[in-house]
């Protein structure tokens, strides 16, 4: 298989993995600190479908450090199969996850003119932005794969 | 560049452009006939995005249809690349709008306990869904064309 920056055992493909894993964590943190999250099924989804990036983004880490370290090359067809298929069920679920919630946040804040839930929200917001983040940082993870996989 | 089932200019590949643009149009009439969809900016974007959709599935489709008919090949570098950019743009553009819709529509019916649209919020609700299922025939034809430009 062809090598190019950002495939797995790559610098690049670590330091993405990290940025993911790092958003993520933060969009967990700044989300499950609010004492009313729950009562918003969106915004429980968007930390279940975190909780499952912040997992599979630690272990590609730890993955492409192993690699980086070893020099070895990651490179079959079934690794790189697999991780295609999990970096798109992550990517996926993470941009349905963000935008359920930017949707319901829009509502409170544009469509019925204020957030009932008081400082809270401004840590909505932020959870949903970083939530944003992770899902283009994984995205382009998920780019780079499905283009590994293709380009054989 | 390679010639398999999808790609533009195949039967298959004209069949996911209509799907995509039967299921588009069905959302917006769904979503418009409605009286207070733009009460919610997620519905608003729901139709704007599947709007989008619409356009583009109708002209690829048209283009599918003649390259069938005078059974040209549409296979060249540059409007590949063109399809690739414009299938990603609309596909996450309807994934997101489908999924903000959703985390609204959810939040009624499940968080708050009813919907207060009355009978209208059964029309939502298959919009949302053929909202999905527009963006399911479009990831299909974005992932063909990603793998068509990138297996070269």
């Amino acid at each position: 298989m062809k090598d190019f920056a950002g495939t797995p055992g790559t610098f690049l493909g670590l330091i993405l993995r990290m940025t993911q894993f790092v958003f993520a964590v933060g969009s967990i943190v700044s989300m499950a600190t609010t004492s009313s999250f729950f009562n918003v099924t969106a915004f429980s989804y968007l930390i279940a479908s975190m909780g499952l990036l912040v997992i599979w983004s630690f272990v590609l880490a730890l993955l492409d450090a192993y690699a980086l370290m070893k020099k070895k090359v990651l490179h079959n067809l079934i690794m790189v199969s697999l991780f295609v298929v999990g970096d798109w069920v992550t990517a996926i679920l993470s941009l349905a996850a963000a935008s359920a919630s930017a949707g319901v946040i829009v509502l409170y804040f544009n469509d019925l003119g204020q957030c009932h839930f008081g400082e809270e929200c401004q840590k909505y917001q932020i959870s949903i932005a970083l939530g944003f983040l992770s899902w283009l940082s994984i995205s382009i993870s998920s780019l780079i794969m499905l283009w590994l996989l293709a380009a054989g």
